[in-house]
């Protein structure tokens, strides 16, 4: 990975000394094992690991097994020469015996594996932390829900950071699940049918590195019990994603509801000295694509030949590192987010009033439909009903109307309109909401559906009738009210351990 | 591909049908050819072709190829039996000689290709007409151009649709050149290596069929050949869908600058009635992911093993009709969007208000860098007295920052700042600009930057110089006129044979 | 699907017929739920139940729906409105009361997918249990195995069967937990927080469908639920594709050691009457990758806009039928193949001649080490001797050598060449085995290595010493025996339950 | 990209030096540029180049850079205010004067895209150079052609070395194609409508850089036009791994036809002495596995929203390099192994042989279908005689038979039929072809066909009136030489200059 998006715990446990290691760590399981089945005398372990260890892989270790690899153009044969000149000879018998190199690399692609996983559980924990307080602090702030970007109905952002959470919850938990199905791995020789070990030596050594035996294996495990690891962390990076998303169009400007930090010195553009730009979600973005197609290079190369062929080696030298590198900038970029996130409830209010009591269009429509019904009217005139009073509501005054027809045909023209920025802006004597429409039964034809004078006349003469019960006219306020609205929001809060 | 998207001419082409007329084409052009030739005597071709046609290939025809195919498992062979029953005994001999199956099947191939290609020919004309016309028609209608999601400058929108159709246009390019280059085919025999007819034979038959011969294929084409149409086809989706992420960034609701039709009918939401969903373009976004999807399916089958093997056939049968399929679909989102597109000139002008002089800013940096040299400041001085204008210009007023500071705990609480909808909405008089800020020397330090106290004291000063030159005061408020900041325009139109 | 692939369950599955009725069953599941909850009435969902099950959706109602979707473009509208049209009046306010479409969406959603992967179960077991047999049946039939398509070590036919199964049973185990994941659905309304239905409604409803709720959606569930339901189909198909590969590596004309089945009336190829090409093994490559792509498409649309946009929504219902359709035609292809599946043990035996006792490397490598020991001898030593002796085994006649150095100029001289058929055949007298180059001590340098004759007559000395001594002749010789070279897999077919 | 697949131009071209050199150099053109238009005074380039210019970009400078970009997270101004240290103060008004990033960042990656391809031209044209060795000394060597796997016809190995080429030749037309599509970039400002430079000043300034105007920009170029690049370069690599596949398919053991070089120290196996593994091959169909998916995140990141955001900027930090580092990689690897390849024609005419006459089936039914056709039989006769004698060719011999036959159910019973190794042999006298069976007419029915006693006795006996004139079986043998199979080869080989 290049420096820029590099971790350096992943890049210290891809690199050549941590392989190493691993490799090392997986003939000294095979030997103690044996020596406890009493294959190898006692004490062979002890010696041969006291003389390794005394032998670290330092720079000179690892240039000498770089060269050796060089000339004989096979690098776990270059690693076992380099770990015999430390052996004393005449334990030499007991070094690498019976087993072929897939029978060290695998259970050390297994070790790998787990060490780079056990580095996302700490940002994961801290990402959670931060949803968890975000929902709590916002528990009680509303905002738009949108559906296809727009308006839809109440909920507070508390909630939305609970489904963020959610999301990112059920990445993990498959993740886990993946992480046990790969911890399964092979010391079954060559081609995997037990001649250089037995299936019980096996089992010992495998057990002394925390692994399971597959039975079945060819030279290599099969790479379909890696892939669910790439393919969980790939959805792991799109539940982070789909909370950079969120906030990134949260961000607009016009009225932004939240934004990612900006640093005191930063700058936004070369060019333009008033831009704040939302560049970690953007980048998170792009994070999603690199993480998918990581992924995907591992899934393109599950099939080998018979019992196998060496098609996966490079790409999962290329892609393993640098997928897990992409998970740990994701969770960088979002927990850097997250945790100077800036949140704008005023905004957010702004919204909900320009969406004109539509909010409760549902709870609208349901309400009319029940006291419709002895009216002899259907389902779907209250549906239609509170249709044409969101549109009523959403109609652009007379003066702004006139600003939309106007065909432009000069920039000073252009110029005259902008500068009667009163006719711009919403006033707060635009604003009609759908409450009052239906209560004072307003209904009126509108140009984007079909419905006709007197259908609308009979909805008026209907409504009117139900609104002159005060109590229904109670009960029709008591819908818009924030209460009511999110009146479900507690049982959810409630799920998540958030009284 | 699903009826849902299904595209008439599409699903025609690549019939059973219709493949079977290729493949009677491409024998006939062999035939045809050997007959110009010398080979065949004079008549040969008339007379099979005659004999071929009077039985087209209706139902029957179809049948009977698919139960011969069923029992002798190869579609090519079974299609020639079925063609030798409607042809006279003492032709038999001319009938696909000296051919094998892809001989027949590569040419037949690309004319499929082909004629598949000429059905995007008008969709296309129709897109880039349709731009044309909205580019013609908001020439002069500003709106602010957006980077990161955030106000930039001002361009007109006019503007806009014109990068729209150069993106598209480029698109297309490509896939005229790819078209070029899949014009190639062969009839080379079963391993490439013309032992059942010449090359001149082969050169004569592609050209009645008006293709190139490609020499050095195997059994078949090399498949990279074709790619290159899929991966245009991809990126014509794509430029086509780029359109489609802007306009449903432009109708979020708040304040939409324009938006996709919606039925006189139609329903936003079976539960809330206000809706206006975006859900052509929205759909439009998943055709991309078709489309890219499908083209990958073909790349990923671009290598055979030696002089052939079948593993591209079925992806090909499946992946080719169904890109097309989606070209077409995402055309007809595209054209019925664009052909009814709801542009709001003066929300587009609301937002520019919004922006607070912003959109000048670049201008405004350099208008000072210049001014600001004489009394020693630089260039960097001039970027940050224009980001700090443009940080107060954005600050909210106190009543609303109480808003947005306090902690809401109830849904009471929430309620009733919600009443308060004047404090929600900006009003004329909380409109602050660069343009004065500066002007008026109105700079002070703002949180979000290190600035001090003294170092704006110090720009104040000499601005407060700057601005006692009436000639200055001029020149400056012409920075932010339309006509300035779309100065650059009419070139650009121009070079779009809009004048 | 095009209909050479399809597949009829899960076209029907997959048809608007089908996805009506489980539309049908999510909402009368929510009737029942509540009807059990004292919410509704008693009796209120058997008697809408009656209604709708006297009125099924034949082509009558299939067709007002279409209508009706047409007109509105909402297809979940249109089906609600369709189906009110058989209930009572006075029940209409059961129907759809406080549920958004993808309340009854989701849960059908979840359905369909359950459906289609009960479609699996058969071929799965089908193709297991042609495993089992066949592992069984060549239990003792030695084969070579192969790694980097090069000669390796013997192992049984079975055993390379018990491989196969093995993948295919992972991906199956894969493939549970995936469908247990996705085992959960939500009816939380519009945006998910539980306006219109409570959160013991859902459970309760849920319940109904057996599926569970998911606390913590939007509008919809996140697609990462699904994901892995695509992911593990991924998988199957390429377990399935593993094999494929394998038989049609081991079908190559020369020495073919297995086939696919070959049609009493099937043809090859149009041109060339011999040929009896593996085209299914083939096809299933193809077959992969579709599988591939298809969940590709569904792993790229894995994020939505806030509360839900519609993105997904058509690749969905491209992508599921298809995948599905692939998966079952994988097994079709892979079950019709092992079933007829042509094994020829002879050849593999002809393959382990040409091996030249090649195939024991790795254990008279190790038996020479400890035997060279005393020598002072390493283990160097020994892996070069046993390479040099495998090169020798390997050099062909010189008679052969002639050919292969001799500069061909002309069709003629090869032409003489084959006409001289013995010399391009590998007689017995030419078969030189390791075995006995090394018991004689026959070493000597050979091109490929850098290895001098002192250095070689040195190994021939000591191992002359070694096999003076007649048990070391015994004993070397049994290392060559197929019980030896099998001696693990009696234990990996025990694994499987194979006595 | 990881050190062992790294390529030292590749790396130097990307590193963060040679990035901000590209940089300068679009900052210098547009000084000129401007300065040749008289806008700015003369001498400015000359003065400004010169101070930079006197301070490269060393590791102090970059050093400086990149704390600099820390501080203000913004690359290019922090590369800004790096250079404006080095330029005298009166001339900073000269400098990024009315540009925006973009204008600095795209010219300079169209630079870097450049520089990069041009690193290809020399190991294409070696790879180009090798294949045409490859060919001449091969043009009279014949092999077996294969399709499916299977022996299909004769051609020569040169023939085969060919198509490689033409591939390779079709992926470099393709990419020379994308290269100019790509030359065109913009300084067209921080929207693209040419605020800060006019078009004219836009085109001298990328004159000076050799790049083309593109008009119809937003801040950055639409992605599609750097896309086609990266797809070439994939079909680049699928060419190169063509011939991988080809000649690993060609060195599996048993008979390899030809194989990769193997070192003379080096080592096949750490287990198996024996081995001599195709892993340069091998690796190829990784590299090209990363080459699609590094080429697939560049085409998943081809939309931005609206005038631009920066989603695919990380994603092209990643893939640009390493994919070029993978194209490096892949002509290194192909260029070794075609520069070190073994060919062994004995083996090819070994193929040859135990194809037993069937290379020519094509010509041997075309043959016939003319002679018997005066006999009342057709084409499908022809066929099947053909096939029938094909059969019989390939049936095994009866002691072969019994071996296949027999029910092995110990290892003893294996090694019992192992140790007669003639009987696993194919001997000269077992080598029927069908050259003889057909002449001698021979036909039987065989048990893979449906074919009745009486009409095979039916073609024996037309065969048999046929062969009786000396002059068919003359022309009969003709049809099996290599002169007459190859005979179309000629003018492929003149096609690529080879006479």
């Amino acid at each position: 990975m290049i420096e820029r998006y590099a971790n350096k715990q992943i890049t210290a446990i891809w690199s050549d000394k941590s392989k190493l290691e691993k490799w090392q760590a997986v003939e000294l399981a095979v030997i103690m094992a044996r020596e406890k089945m009493g294959i190898f005398p006692a004490g062979t372990h002890q010696r041969i690991a006291a003389a390794l260890e005394s032998h670290p892989f330092d720079a000179d270790a690892v240039a000498y097994w770089k060269a050796k690899d060089k000339e004989i153009n096979h690098d776990l044969n270059a690693f076992l020469d380099e770990r015999l000149r430390h052996i004393p000879a005449e334990l030499h018998q007991y070094w690498h015996k019976g087993l072929t190199s897939y029978d060290t690399e695998e259970p050390a692609m297994a070790l790998l594996l787990k060490e780079s996983l056990q580095q996302i559980e700490l940002p994961y924990r801290t990402t959670i932390n931060l949803l968890l307080e975000l929902a709590k602090k916002y528990r009680y702030t509303p905002m738009l829900g949108r559906t296809h970007g727009q308006e839809a109905k109440l909920q507070s952002f508390g909630k939305r950071c609970l489904t963020w959470l959610k999301g990112l919850q059920c990445s993990y938990e498959l993740l886990i699940q993946a992480a046990i199905f790969a911890n399964q791995s092979k010391l079954s020789g060559a081609i995997g049918n037990h001649q250089g070990l037995t299936m019980a030596e096996e089992a010992k050594a495998l057990e002394i590195l925390e692994l399971k035996p597959f039975i079945g294996a060819t030279q290599i495990m099969p790479r379909i019990i890696y892939v669910p690891i790439a393919n969980a962390l790939e959805l792991m990076v799109a539940s982070l994603t789909q909370i950079a998303e969120d906030i990134r169009l949260g961000s607009r400007s016009g009225n932004p509801i939240m934004q990612e930090p900006f640093g005191k010195k930063q700058k936004g553009s070369s060019a333009m000295p008033h831009k704040k730009n939302s560049i970690t979600t953007e980048q998170q973005i792009g994070m999603l694509t690199a993480a998918r197609n990581f992924a995907q290079m591992l899934r393109e190369r599950v099939i080998t030949w018979e019992e196998r062929a060496i098609e996966q080696s490079c790409v999962e030298r290329i892609a393993w590192p640098d997928l897990f590198a992409v998970v740990m900038q994701s969770f960088k970029n979002m927990n850097k987010v997250l945790e100077g996130l800036q949140v704008y409830p005023d905004n957010m209010m702004q919204e909900i009033v320009n969406s004109r009591g539509c909010y409760a269009s549902e709870d609208a429509k349901d309400w009319l439909k029940e006291r419709i019904a002895p009216f002899g009217l259907t389902h779907e005139d209250a549906y239609r009903i509170v249709q044409v009073a969101s549109f009523i509501a959403h109609q652009i005054p007379v003066y702004r109307r006139k600003i939309r027809d106007a065909k432009i045909i000069s920039y000073e023209q252009a110029d005259g309109i902008l500068r009667n920025t009163d006719t711009l802006l919403i006033s707060v004597d635009d604003i009609i909401i759908i409450t009052e429409i239906i209560e004072m039964a307003n209904l009126r034809p509108v140009e984007e559906l079909d419905i006709e004078q007197a259908t609308v006349d009979a909805w008026n003469k209907v409504i009117s009738d139900i609104f002159d019960q005060p109590e229904n006219q109670q009960s029709w306020n008591r819908l818009f009210t924030i209460a009511y609205q999110l009146r479900g929001e507690a049982a959810i809060f409630k799920a998540f351990g958030i009284e």
